[in-house]
Protein backbone atom coordinates (compact mmCIF):
# COMPACT_ATOMS: atom_id res chain seq x y z
CA UNK A 1 0.00 0.00 0.00
CA UNK A 2 1.26 3.25 -1.09
CA UNK A 3 1.56 6.09 0.94
CA UNK A 4 -0.86 7.65 -1.15
CA UNK A 5 -3.97 5.18 -0.49
CA UNK A 6 -4.19 6.65 2.64
CA UNK A 7 -5.48 9.75 1.64
CA UNK A 8 -9.00 10.36 2.34
CA UNK A 9 -10.52 13.25 0.48
CA UNK A 10 -13.90 12.62 2.67
CA UNK A 11 -11.54 14.61 4.97
CA UNK A 12 -12.34 17.82 2.77
CA UNK A 13 -15.93 17.31 2.07
CA UNK A 14 -18.60 19.45 3.95
CA UNK A 15 -21.04 16.75 5.19
CA UNK A 16 -24.69 18.09 4.81
CA UNK A 17 -27.08 19.84 7.13
CA UNK A 18 -23.80 19.99 9.81
CA UNK A 19 -22.98 22.96 11.83
CA UNK A 20 -19.73 24.35 9.68
CA UNK A 21 -17.04 26.39 10.94
CA UNK A 22 -13.89 26.94 9.25
CA UNK A 23 -11.72 26.80 12.08
CA UNK A 24 -12.39 22.84 12.21
CA UNK A 25 -10.84 22.81 8.97
CA UNK A 26 -7.04 23.32 8.24
CA UNK A 27 -5.09 25.86 5.91
CA UNK A 28 -1.96 23.87 6.43
CA UNK A 29 -1.06 20.41 5.32
CA UNK A 30 -2.79 18.21 7.77
CA UNK A 31 -0.86 14.87 7.38
CA UNK A 32 2.62 14.95 6.09
CA UNK A 33 2.61 11.72 4.80
CA UNK A 34 3.74 13.14 1.43
CA UNK A 35 6.34 15.78 0.31
CA UNK A 36 5.81 18.25 -2.37
CA UNK A 37 8.05 16.64 -4.82
CA UNK A 38 5.41 13.27 -4.33
CA UNK A 39 2.94 15.28 -4.28
CA UNK A 40 3.43 16.91 -7.85
CA UNK A 41 4.29 13.52 -9.37
CA UNK A 42 1.02 12.25 -7.73
CA UNK A 43 -0.68 15.49 -9.18
CA UNK A 44 0.94 14.51 -12.80
CA UNK A 45 -0.55 11.12 -12.29
CA UNK A 46 -4.34 12.30 -11.58
CA UNK A 47 -4.12 14.76 -14.70
CA UNK A 48 -3.32 11.87 -16.97
CA UNK A 49 -6.36 9.77 -15.10
CA UNK A 50 -8.72 13.06 -15.63
CA UNK A 51 -7.41 13.52 -19.52
CA UNK A 52 -8.24 9.94 -20.09
CA UNK A 53 -11.62 10.44 -18.08
CA UNK A 54 -12.46 13.43 -19.93
CA UNK A 55 -12.20 11.94 -23.36
CA UNK A 56 -14.57 8.52 -22.20
CA UNK A 57 -16.96 11.58 -20.66
CA UNK A 58 -16.67 13.59 -23.96
CA UNK A 59 -17.73 10.21 -26.37
CA UNK A 60 -19.87 9.11 -23.38
CA UNK A 61 -22.28 12.77 -23.92
CA UNK A 62 -23.94 11.32 -20.97
CA UNK A 63 -22.83 13.51 -17.93
CA UNK A 64 -21.73 17.36 -17.79
CA UNK A 65 -19.63 18.52 -14.92
CA UNK A 66 -19.59 21.81 -13.22
CA UNK A 67 -16.50 22.62 -10.77
CA UNK A 68 -16.62 25.56 -8.98
CA UNK A 69 -13.64 27.11 -7.17
CA UNK A 70 -14.11 29.99 -4.73
CA UNK A 71 -11.67 31.70 -2.46
CA UNK A 72 -9.88 34.87 -1.16
CA UNK A 73 -7.44 37.00 -3.63
CA UNK A 74 -4.26 35.15 -4.51
CA UNK A 75 -5.57 31.93 -3.06
CA UNK A 76 -4.76 30.06 -5.83
CA UNK A 77 -7.73 29.72 -8.11
CA UNK A 78 -6.13 30.54 -11.24
CA UNK A 79 -3.30 28.34 -10.53
CA UNK A 80 -5.36 25.29 -9.40
CA UNK A 81 -7.34 25.33 -12.68
CA UNK A 82 -4.01 25.72 -14.93
CA UNK A 83 -2.33 23.01 -13.22
CA UNK A 84 -5.04 20.02 -12.88
CA UNK A 85 -6.65 21.22 -16.20
CA UNK A 86 -3.88 21.71 -18.85
CA UNK A 87 -2.87 18.32 -19.88
CA UNK A 88 -6.64 17.86 -20.78
CA UNK A 89 -8.27 18.57 -24.08
CA UNK A 90 -9.54 21.83 -24.18
CA UNK A 91 -12.47 21.03 -26.90
CA UNK A 92 -14.70 19.18 -23.74
CA UNK A 93 -13.50 22.15 -20.90
CA UNK A 94 -14.72 25.10 -20.70
CA UNK A 95 -13.37 28.07 -18.04
CA UNK A 96 -15.53 30.64 -17.07
CA UNK A 97 -14.12 33.92 -14.83
CA UNK A 98 -16.89 36.26 -13.41
CA UNK A 99 -16.25 39.43 -12.52
CA UNK A 100 -18.07 42.32 -11.94
CA UNK A 101 -21.81 41.96 -13.51
CA UNK A 102 -22.27 44.35 -16.39
CA UNK A 103 -25.58 46.15 -16.54
CA UNK A 104 -26.90 43.84 -19.18
CA UNK A 105 -26.19 40.68 -16.46
CA UNK A 106 -28.06 42.76 -14.05
CA UNK A 107 -31.06 43.37 -15.47
CA UNK A 108 -31.14 39.05 -15.20
CA UNK A 109 -32.00 37.45 -11.91
CA UNK A 110 -28.25 36.37 -10.75
CA UNK A 111 -28.02 32.95 -12.15
CA UNK A 112 -28.89 34.14 -16.05
CA UNK A 113 -25.11 34.90 -16.61
CA UNK A 114 -23.70 31.77 -15.04
CA UNK A 115 -26.86 29.37 -16.84
CA UNK A 116 -26.27 30.75 -20.10
CA UNK A 117 -22.51 29.19 -19.79
CA UNK A 118 -23.53 26.03 -18.02
CA UNK A 119 -21.52 22.75 -19.86
CA UNK A 120 -23.42 20.56 -22.03
CA UNK A 121 -23.32 16.72 -21.45
CA UNK A 122 -19.56 15.58 -22.47
CA UNK A 123 -18.16 18.84 -20.99
CA UNK A 124 -16.61 19.83 -18.15
CA UNK A 125 -17.35 23.82 -16.96
CA UNK A 126 -15.04 25.13 -14.48
CA UNK A 127 -16.80 28.55 -12.88
CA UNK A 128 -14.08 30.55 -11.53
CA UNK A 129 -15.75 32.23 -9.18
CA UNK A 130 -19.49 31.43 -9.71
CA UNK A 131 -23.49 32.55 -8.40
CA UNK A 132 -21.93 31.84 -5.10
CA UNK A 133 -20.02 35.78 -5.59
CA UNK A 134 -23.75 37.03 -4.59
CA UNK A 135 -23.94 35.34 -1.13
CA UNK A 136 -20.04 36.50 -0.85
CA UNK A 137 -19.08 40.13 -2.06
CA UNK A 138 -22.49 41.31 -1.86
CA UNK A 139 -23.24 40.06 1.44
CA UNK A 140 -19.71 41.54 2.78
CA UNK A 141 -20.83 44.62 0.71
CA UNK A 142 -24.33 44.56 0.64
CA UNK A 143 -24.27 47.73 -1.67
CA UNK A 144 -24.16 46.17 -4.47
CA UNK A 145 -27.57 43.90 -4.20
CA UNK A 146 -29.32 47.58 -4.79
CA UNK A 147 -27.91 47.80 -7.81
CA UNK A 148 -29.88 44.55 -8.66
CA UNK A 149 -32.76 46.89 -8.38
CA UNK A 150 -34.94 44.67 -6.34
CA UNK A 151 -38.46 45.81 -5.54
CA UNK A 152 -39.16 46.11 -1.75
CA UNK A 153 -35.49 46.70 -1.59
CA UNK A 154 -34.75 50.90 -1.61
CA UNK A 155 -31.59 50.60 1.13
CA UNK A 156 -29.32 48.26 2.56
CA UNK A 157 -31.19 48.43 5.38
CA UNK A 158 -33.68 46.21 3.62
CA UNK A 159 -31.49 43.32 3.28
CA UNK A 160 -32.10 41.48 6.23
CA UNK A 161 -31.41 37.34 7.15
CA UNK A 162 -34.00 36.09 5.96
CA UNK A 163 -33.05 37.79 2.39
CA UNK A 164 -30.07 35.94 2.50
CA UNK A 165 -31.60 32.49 4.09
CA UNK A 166 -33.71 32.78 0.39
CA UNK A 167 -30.96 33.02 -1.74
CA UNK A 168 -29.32 29.80 0.07
CA UNK A 169 -32.40 27.96 -0.66
CA UNK A 170 -32.20 29.47 -4.16
CA UNK A 171 -29.01 28.50 -5.04
CA UNK A 172 -29.59 24.72 -3.36
CA UNK A 173 -32.83 24.75 -6.02
CA UNK A 174 -30.93 26.05 -8.97
CA UNK A 175 -28.38 23.05 -8.29
CA UNK A 176 -31.06 20.43 -7.57
CA UNK A 177 -31.93 21.25 -10.96
CA UNK A 178 -29.06 20.57 -12.63
CA UNK A 179 -27.57 17.44 -10.37
CA UNK A 180 -31.70 15.70 -10.98
CA UNK A 181 -30.45 16.86 -14.67
CA UNK A 182 -27.42 14.78 -15.08
CA UNK A 183 -24.40 17.44 -13.86
CA UNK A 184 -22.15 16.58 -10.99
CA UNK A 185 -21.22 19.78 -9.16
CA UNK A 186 -17.97 19.89 -7.29
CA UNK A 187 -17.74 23.09 -5.25
CA UNK A 188 -13.92 23.63 -3.88
CA UNK A 189 -13.11 27.06 -1.43
CA UNK A 190 -9.27 26.90 -1.38
CA UNK A 191 -9.06 27.89 2.48
CA UNK A 192 -5.96 30.26 2.55
CA UNK A 193 -4.66 31.63 5.94
CA UNK A 194 -4.25 35.46 6.41
CA UNK A 195 -0.68 35.22 6.74
CA UNK A 196 -0.15 33.35 3.72
CA UNK A 197 -2.14 36.14 1.52
CA UNK A 198 0.28 39.07 2.82
CA UNK A 199 2.90 36.85 1.64
CA UNK A 200 1.53 36.05 -1.87
CA UNK A 201 0.59 39.71 -2.01
CA UNK A 202 3.62 41.17 -1.09
CA UNK A 203 5.67 38.50 -3.77
CA UNK A 204 2.97 39.99 -6.26
CA UNK A 205 4.57 43.58 -5.38
CA UNK A 206 8.02 42.64 -5.81
CA UNK A 207 8.20 40.70 -9.19
CA UNK A 208 7.59 42.74 -11.86
CA UNK A 209 6.46 39.54 -13.70
CA UNK A 210 3.14 39.40 -11.26
CA UNK A 211 3.08 43.03 -10.75
CA UNK A 212 -0.25 43.04 -13.08
CA UNK A 213 -2.08 40.59 -10.77
CA UNK A 214 -2.14 42.86 -7.84
CA UNK A 215 -4.00 45.92 -7.67
CA UNK A 216 -5.00 48.38 -4.91
CA UNK A 217 -7.96 47.22 -4.87
CA UNK A 218 -7.21 43.68 -3.45
CA UNK A 219 -5.60 45.45 -0.64
CA UNK A 220 -9.16 47.16 0.34
CA UNK A 221 -10.89 43.67 0.31
CA UNK A 222 -8.65 42.13 2.90
CA UNK A 223 -9.69 44.60 5.11
CA UNK A 224 -13.08 42.62 5.18
CA UNK A 225 -11.02 39.42 5.88
CA UNK A 226 -12.97 38.78 8.74
CA UNK A 227 -16.64 39.35 7.36
CA UNK A 228 -15.59 37.45 4.27
CA UNK A 229 -14.81 34.56 6.68
CA UNK A 230 -18.09 34.39 8.15
CA UNK A 231 -20.03 35.03 4.99
CA UNK A 232 -18.39 31.75 3.23
CA UNK A 233 -18.80 29.96 6.66
CA UNK A 234 -22.60 30.94 6.21
CA UNK A 235 -22.61 29.78 2.52
CA UNK A 236 -20.88 26.81 2.76
CA UNK A 237 -23.40 25.20 5.80
CA UNK A 238 -26.24 26.34 3.87
CA UNK A 239 -25.40 24.37 0.41
CA UNK A 240 -23.21 21.78 0.95
CA UNK A 241 -25.55 19.41 -0.08
CA UNK A 242 -24.90 15.46 -0.63
CA UNK A 243 -25.44 16.08 -4.25
CA UNK A 244 -23.69 19.33 -4.50
CA UNK A 245 -20.82 18.95 -2.08
CA UNK A 246 -18.60 22.13 -0.98
CA UNK A 247 -14.83 20.51 -0.63
CA UNK A 248 -12.81 23.05 1.90
CA UNK A 249 -9.33 22.56 0.79
CA UNK A 250 -6.09 23.49 2.64
CA UNK A 251 -4.75 26.17 0.35
CA UNK A 252 -1.23 27.62 2.29
CA UNK A 253 1.01 24.82 0.35
CA UNK A 254 -0.11 25.26 -3.61
CA UNK A 255 1.02 21.97 -4.78
CA UNK A 256 -0.91 20.18 -1.74
CA UNK A 257 -3.89 22.21 -2.68
CA UNK A 258 -3.73 21.60 -6.37
CA UNK A 259 -3.24 17.77 -5.63
CA UNK A 260 -6.39 17.38 -3.30
CA UNK A 261 -8.47 19.17 -5.78
CA UNK A 262 -6.65 17.28 -9.03
CA UNK A 263 -7.71 14.10 -6.81
CA UNK A 264 -11.28 14.61 -5.35
CA UNK A 265 -12.20 15.48 -9.34
CA UNK A 266 -10.80 12.31 -10.29
CA UNK A 267 -12.54 10.41 -7.39
CA UNK A 268 -15.62 11.98 -8.75
CA UNK A 269 -15.36 11.59 -12.32
CA UNK A 270 -14.54 7.57 -11.55
CA UNK A 271 -17.98 7.38 -9.94
CA UNK A 272 -19.65 8.12 -12.98
CA UNK A 273 -18.71 4.56 -14.58
CA UNK A 274 -18.22 6.24 -17.66
CA UNK A 275 -17.29 3.89 -20.99
CA UNK A 276 -17.23 4.55 -24.45
CA UNK A 277 -21.14 4.58 -26.25
CA UNK A 278 -22.27 1.00 -27.14
CA UNK A 279 -23.70 1.02 -30.47
CA UNK A 280 -27.15 -1.06 -30.83
CA UNK A 281 -27.69 -3.90 -32.62
CA UNK A 282 -29.01 -2.09 -35.59
CA UNK A 283 -26.35 0.51 -35.86
CA UNK A 284 -23.42 -2.68 -35.81
CA UNK A 285 -25.44 -3.77 -39.14
CA UNK A 286 -25.28 -0.18 -40.58
CA UNK A 287 -21.32 -0.27 -39.78
CA UNK A 288 -21.07 -3.49 -41.34
CA UNK A 289 -22.82 -2.74 -44.67
CA UNK A 290 -20.80 0.78 -44.37
CA UNK A 291 -17.62 -1.58 -44.23
CA UNK A 292 -18.65 -3.51 -47.37
CA UNK A 293 -19.30 -0.19 -49.06
CA UNK A 294 -16.01 1.23 -48.66
CA UNK A 295 -14.12 -1.52 -49.42
CA UNK A 296 -16.32 -2.29 -52.47
CA UNK A 297 -14.61 0.73 -53.70
CA UNK A 298 -12.96 1.18 -57.02
CA UNK B 1 21.91 23.69 -36.56
CA UNK B 2 19.42 21.00 -35.70
CA UNK B 3 16.94 19.26 -38.44
CA UNK B 4 14.43 20.87 -36.88
CA UNK B 5 15.93 24.39 -38.21
CA UNK B 6 15.44 23.32 -42.05
CA UNK B 7 11.75 23.22 -42.03
CA UNK B 8 9.92 26.38 -43.76
CA UNK B 9 6.13 26.49 -42.50
CA UNK B 10 5.81 29.25 -45.35
CA UNK B 11 5.56 26.26 -47.58
CA UNK B 12 2.45 25.64 -46.51
CA UNK B 13 1.16 28.83 -46.35
CA UNK B 14 -1.19 30.06 -49.35
CA UNK B 15 0.27 33.52 -50.68
CA UNK B 16 -2.71 36.34 -51.28
CA UNK B 17 -3.90 36.67 -55.13
CA UNK B 18 -2.34 33.61 -56.29
CA UNK B 19 -4.20 30.83 -58.50
CA UNK B 20 -4.56 28.10 -56.03
CA UNK B 21 -4.84 24.47 -56.04
CA UNK B 22 -4.86 21.68 -53.56
CA UNK B 23 -3.06 19.48 -56.19
CA UNK B 24 -0.04 21.36 -55.37
CA UNK B 25 -0.08 20.63 -51.82
CA UNK B 26 0.55 17.07 -50.51
CA UNK B 27 -1.37 15.55 -48.54
CA UNK B 28 1.70 13.41 -47.26
CA UNK B 29 5.10 14.38 -45.85
CA UNK B 30 7.23 16.47 -48.11
CA UNK B 31 10.53 16.44 -46.10
CA UNK B 32 11.84 13.50 -44.68
CA UNK B 33 14.08 15.14 -42.46
CA UNK B 34 12.24 13.80 -39.55
CA UNK B 35 10.94 10.52 -38.03
CA UNK B 36 7.75 10.33 -36.26
CA UNK B 37 9.78 10.00 -32.70
CA UNK B 38 11.63 13.80 -33.66
CA UNK B 39 8.21 14.75 -34.30
CA UNK B 40 6.26 13.95 -31.35
CA UNK B 41 9.70 15.36 -29.19
CA UNK B 42 9.42 18.53 -31.01
CA UNK B 43 5.61 19.00 -30.59
CA UNK B 44 6.20 18.39 -26.86
CA UNK B 45 8.65 21.32 -27.15
CA UNK B 46 6.51 23.62 -28.88
CA UNK B 47 3.62 22.85 -26.89
CA UNK B 48 5.39 24.11 -23.67
CA UNK B 49 6.55 27.41 -25.89
CA UNK B 50 2.99 27.50 -26.63
CA UNK B 51 1.59 27.53 -22.88
CA UNK B 52 4.49 30.02 -22.05
CA UNK B 53 3.56 32.23 -24.61
CA UNK B 54 -0.71 31.59 -23.65
CA UNK B 55 0.27 32.67 -20.45
CA UNK B 56 2.24 36.20 -21.47
CA UNK B 57 -0.66 36.62 -23.90
CA UNK B 58 -3.34 36.17 -20.83
CA UNK B 59 -1.26 38.73 -18.76
CA UNK B 60 -0.92 41.29 -21.68
CA UNK B 61 -4.58 41.31 -22.89
CA UNK B 62 -3.74 43.54 -26.08
CA UNK B 63 -4.56 40.85 -28.38
CA UNK B 64 -6.48 37.50 -29.54
CA UNK B 65 -5.97 34.82 -31.58
CA UNK B 66 -8.60 32.89 -33.51
CA UNK B 67 -7.90 29.54 -35.32
CA UNK B 68 -9.64 28.04 -37.25
CA UNK B 69 -9.33 24.01 -38.02
CA UNK B 70 -11.27 23.39 -41.24
CA UNK B 71 -11.10 19.58 -43.04
CA UNK B 72 -12.84 16.91 -44.58
CA UNK B 73 -14.02 14.07 -42.45
CA UNK B 74 -11.63 12.40 -40.00
CA UNK B 75 -8.95 14.54 -41.47
CA UNK B 76 -7.69 14.49 -37.47
CA UNK B 77 -9.03 18.13 -36.80
CA UNK B 78 -10.47 17.01 -33.52
CA UNK B 79 -7.18 15.57 -32.63
CA UNK B 80 -5.02 18.32 -33.73
CA UNK B 81 -6.75 20.45 -30.87
CA UNK B 82 -6.40 17.59 -28.57
CA UNK B 83 -2.31 17.24 -29.28
CA UNK B 84 -1.58 20.81 -29.78
CA UNK B 85 -3.93 22.37 -26.83
CA UNK B 86 -3.70 20.21 -23.85
CA UNK B 87 -0.88 21.57 -22.22
CA UNK B 88 -2.19 24.55 -21.80
CA UNK B 89 -4.04 26.63 -19.94
CA UNK B 90 -7.60 26.23 -20.92
CA UNK B 91 -8.53 29.32 -18.78
CA UNK B 92 -7.32 31.28 -21.88
CA UNK B 93 -8.46 28.75 -24.77
CA UNK B 94 -12.17 28.46 -25.84
CA UNK B 95 -12.74 25.50 -28.30
CA UNK B 96 -16.03 25.96 -30.28
CA UNK B 97 -17.00 22.64 -32.20
CA UNK B 98 -19.64 24.24 -35.00
CA UNK B 99 -22.38 21.76 -35.99
CA UNK B 100 -26.12 21.89 -38.07
CA UNK B 101 -27.18 25.65 -37.12
CA UNK B 102 -29.96 25.83 -34.79
CA UNK B 103 -33.27 27.79 -35.94
CA UNK B 104 -32.30 31.16 -34.03
CA UNK B 105 -29.22 30.94 -35.35
CA UNK B 106 -30.17 30.48 -38.69
CA UNK B 107 -32.54 33.56 -37.84
CA UNK B 108 -29.50 35.91 -38.26
CA UNK B 109 -26.77 36.17 -40.43
CA UNK B 110 -24.19 33.49 -41.00
CA UNK B 111 -21.38 34.66 -38.70
CA UNK B 112 -23.37 35.76 -36.06
CA UNK B 113 -23.33 32.65 -34.49
CA UNK B 114 -19.14 32.46 -34.57
CA UNK B 115 -19.13 35.63 -33.33
CA UNK B 116 -20.65 35.42 -30.53
CA UNK B 117 -17.82 33.32 -29.31
CA UNK B 118 -14.94 34.98 -30.54
CA UNK B 119 -12.28 35.44 -28.24
CA UNK B 120 -11.69 38.21 -25.96
CA UNK B 121 -8.29 39.97 -25.71
CA UNK B 122 -5.63 37.50 -24.07
CA UNK B 123 -7.60 34.73 -25.40
CA UNK B 124 -7.00 31.71 -28.05
CA UNK B 125 -10.36 30.45 -30.03
CA UNK B 126 -10.62 27.71 -31.35
CA UNK B 127 -13.28 26.92 -34.17
CA UNK B 128 -13.46 23.38 -34.86
CA UNK B 129 -15.25 24.00 -38.37
CA UNK B 130 -16.59 27.73 -38.73
CA UNK B 131 -18.14 30.35 -41.14
CA UNK B 132 -16.12 28.74 -43.85
CA UNK B 133 -19.16 25.87 -43.90
CA UNK B 134 -21.30 28.50 -45.50
CA UNK B 135 -18.74 27.99 -48.45
CA UNK B 136 -18.66 24.72 -48.52
CA UNK B 137 -20.90 21.95 -47.11
CA UNK B 138 -23.82 25.10 -48.08
CA UNK B 139 -21.47 24.97 -52.05
CA UNK B 140 -21.86 21.20 -51.83
CA UNK B 141 -25.66 20.97 -51.14
CA UNK B 142 -27.04 24.30 -52.06
CA UNK B 143 -30.05 23.11 -51.06
CA UNK B 144 -29.14 24.09 -47.33
CA UNK B 145 -29.19 27.86 -48.30
CA UNK B 146 -32.24 27.51 -48.52
CA UNK B 147 -32.76 27.64 -44.98
CA UNK B 148 -31.44 30.94 -44.41
CA UNK B 149 -34.76 32.05 -46.02
CA UNK B 150 -32.98 34.70 -48.07
CA UNK B 151 -34.52 37.42 -49.91
CA UNK B 152 -35.00 36.59 -53.52
CA UNK B 153 -33.55 33.08 -53.19
CA UNK B 154 -36.56 30.91 -53.93
CA UNK B 155 -34.58 27.72 -55.07
CA UNK B 156 -31.13 26.68 -55.64
CA UNK B 157 -31.26 27.83 -59.22
CA UNK B 158 -31.49 31.14 -57.71
CA UNK B 159 -27.75 30.09 -56.08
CA UNK B 160 -25.24 31.22 -59.19
CA UNK B 161 -21.45 32.23 -58.66
CA UNK B 162 -22.12 35.56 -58.00
CA UNK B 163 -23.98 34.56 -55.38
CA UNK B 164 -20.76 32.54 -53.31
CA UNK B 165 -18.42 35.37 -55.14
CA UNK B 166 -20.22 37.79 -52.43
CA UNK B 167 -19.73 35.38 -50.04
CA UNK B 168 -16.22 35.46 -50.01
CA UNK B 169 -16.07 38.82 -49.95
CA UNK B 170 -18.42 39.17 -47.00
CA UNK B 171 -15.87 37.16 -45.05
CA UNK B 172 -12.81 39.08 -46.36
CA UNK B 173 -14.78 42.03 -44.78
CA UNK B 174 -15.72 40.00 -41.55
CA UNK B 175 -12.02 38.97 -40.51
CA UNK B 176 -10.38 42.49 -41.84
CA UNK B 177 -12.45 44.02 -39.10
CA UNK B 178 -11.69 41.46 -36.51
CA UNK B 179 -7.35 41.51 -37.28
CA UNK B 180 -7.72 45.49 -37.53
CA UNK B 181 -9.12 45.09 -33.82
CA UNK B 182 -6.28 42.65 -32.79
CA UNK B 183 -7.08 39.38 -33.47
CA UNK B 184 -4.85 37.16 -35.21
CA UNK B 185 -6.44 35.28 -37.52
CA UNK B 186 -4.76 31.38 -38.16
CA UNK B 187 -6.86 29.61 -40.66
CA UNK B 188 -5.84 25.19 -41.38
CA UNK B 189 -6.65 23.13 -43.85
CA UNK B 190 -6.01 19.67 -43.38
CA UNK B 191 -5.22 18.19 -46.34
CA UNK B 192 -5.89 14.42 -46.49
CA UNK B 193 -6.20 11.98 -48.87
CA UNK B 194 -9.36 9.94 -49.92
CA UNK B 195 -6.89 6.60 -49.51
CA UNK B 196 -6.36 7.74 -46.01
CA UNK B 197 -9.57 8.88 -45.02
CA UNK B 198 -10.94 5.42 -45.71
CA UNK B 199 -8.34 3.54 -44.10
CA UNK B 200 -9.46 5.95 -40.63
CA UNK B 201 -13.39 5.12 -41.30
CA UNK B 202 -12.51 1.71 -42.18
CA UNK B 203 -10.53 2.27 -38.21
CA UNK B 204 -13.79 3.99 -36.65
CA UNK B 205 -16.20 0.36 -37.67
CA UNK B 206 -13.43 -1.79 -36.75
CA UNK B 207 -12.07 -0.59 -33.17
CA UNK B 208 -15.28 -0.40 -30.68
CA UNK B 209 -13.94 2.44 -28.69
CA UNK B 210 -14.16 4.54 -32.07
CA UNK B 211 -17.49 3.44 -33.24
CA UNK B 212 -19.35 6.51 -32.04
CA UNK B 213 -17.04 8.66 -34.46
CA UNK B 214 -18.69 6.89 -37.41
CA UNK B 215 -22.11 7.32 -38.92
CA UNK B 216 -23.29 6.51 -42.34
CA UNK B 217 -23.79 10.01 -42.76
CA UNK B 218 -20.23 10.24 -43.03
CA UNK B 219 -19.90 7.90 -46.23
CA UNK B 220 -22.83 9.81 -47.78
CA UNK B 221 -20.36 12.86 -47.68
CA UNK B 222 -17.42 10.77 -48.76
CA UNK B 223 -19.71 10.17 -52.32
CA UNK B 224 -18.99 14.11 -52.89
CA UNK B 225 -15.39 14.18 -52.54
CA UNK B 226 -14.47 16.04 -55.61
CA UNK B 227 -17.38 18.28 -55.26
CA UNK B 228 -15.65 19.69 -51.74
CA UNK B 229 -12.21 19.59 -52.87
CA UNK B 230 -13.26 22.05 -55.09
CA UNK B 231 -15.36 24.08 -52.95
CA UNK B 232 -12.38 24.10 -50.42
CA UNK B 233 -10.08 25.16 -53.25
CA UNK B 234 -12.46 28.03 -54.21
CA UNK B 235 -13.02 28.78 -50.75
CA UNK B 236 -9.10 29.26 -49.81
CA UNK B 237 -8.30 30.53 -53.20
CA UNK B 238 -10.53 33.60 -52.31
CA UNK B 239 -9.80 34.13 -48.71
CA UNK B 240 -6.25 33.77 -47.81
CA UNK B 241 -4.87 36.49 -47.23
CA UNK B 242 -1.55 38.36 -45.96
CA UNK B 243 -3.71 39.17 -42.60
CA UNK B 244 -5.32 36.02 -42.20
CA UNK B 245 -3.76 33.03 -44.43
CA UNK B 246 -4.96 30.01 -44.75
CA UNK B 247 -2.32 26.88 -44.28
CA UNK B 248 -2.48 23.89 -45.77
CA UNK B 249 -1.91 20.98 -44.55
CA UNK B 250 -0.62 17.31 -44.90
CA UNK B 251 -2.21 15.46 -43.00
CA UNK B 252 -1.91 11.41 -43.87
CA UNK B 253 0.64 11.30 -40.82
CA UNK B 254 -0.94 13.04 -37.95
CA UNK B 255 1.94 13.15 -36.15
CA UNK B 256 3.63 15.48 -38.71
CA UNK B 257 0.22 17.57 -38.95
CA UNK B 258 -0.10 17.95 -35.45
CA UNK B 259 3.89 19.00 -35.22
CA UNK B 260 3.15 22.00 -38.58
CA UNK B 261 0.42 23.56 -37.25
CA UNK B 262 1.48 23.78 -33.35
CA UNK B 263 5.11 25.40 -35.10
CA UNK B 264 2.76 27.42 -37.47
CA UNK B 265 0.92 29.18 -34.21
CA UNK B 266 4.27 28.91 -32.01
CA UNK B 267 6.06 30.80 -34.58
CA UNK B 268 2.90 33.33 -35.48
CA UNK B 269 2.72 34.12 -31.34
CA UNK B 270 6.21 34.91 -31.53
CA UNK B 271 5.77 37.70 -34.31
CA UNK B 272 3.34 39.52 -32.00
CA UNK B 273 6.36 39.72 -29.70
CA UNK B 274 4.19 39.44 -26.29
CA UNK B 275 5.16 40.84 -22.79
CA UNK B 276 4.12 41.00 -19.29
CA UNK B 277 2.31 44.40 -18.80
CA UNK B 278 4.21 47.24 -17.31
CA UNK B 279 3.01 49.82 -14.76
CA UNK B 280 3.24 52.98 -14.95
CA UNK B 281 5.22 55.06 -12.57
CA UNK B 282 1.91 56.24 -11.17
CA UNK B 283 1.19 52.59 -10.14
CA UNK B 284 4.50 51.47 -8.96
CA UNK B 285 3.76 54.20 -6.38
CA UNK B 286 0.27 52.51 -5.53
CA UNK B 287 2.13 49.28 -5.22
CA UNK B 288 4.82 50.29 -2.87
CA UNK B 289 2.18 51.96 -0.70
CA UNK B 290 0.12 48.96 -0.48
CA UNK B 291 3.91 47.28 0.22
CA UNK B 292 3.86 49.53 3.55
CA UNK B 293 0.24 49.07 4.81
CA UNK B 294 0.91 45.14 4.39
CA UNK B 295 4.17 45.32 6.31
CA UNK B 296 2.80 47.59 8.96
CA UNK B 297 -0.26 45.00 9.69
CA UNK B 298 -0.04 44.43 13.49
Amino acid sequence: MSKNDKLDVDDYRVKEGTKFSLKDYPTEIKRKEIDKEEGEFLLRKDVEELSALQDVLYADKQHAVLIIIQAMDAAGKDGTIKHIMSGVNPEGVQVTSFKTPSSTELDHDFFWRHYIVLPGKGEIGIFNRSHYENVLITKVHPEFILNEKHAGIKSVEDINKSFWQKRYKQICRFEKNLTENDTTILKFFLHVSKDEQKKRFLDRIDDPTKNWKFSAADLKERAFWDTYQLAYEDAIENTSTKEAPWFVIPADEKWYSRYIVGKIICNELEKLNLSYPKISESERVALLKAKETLLSEV
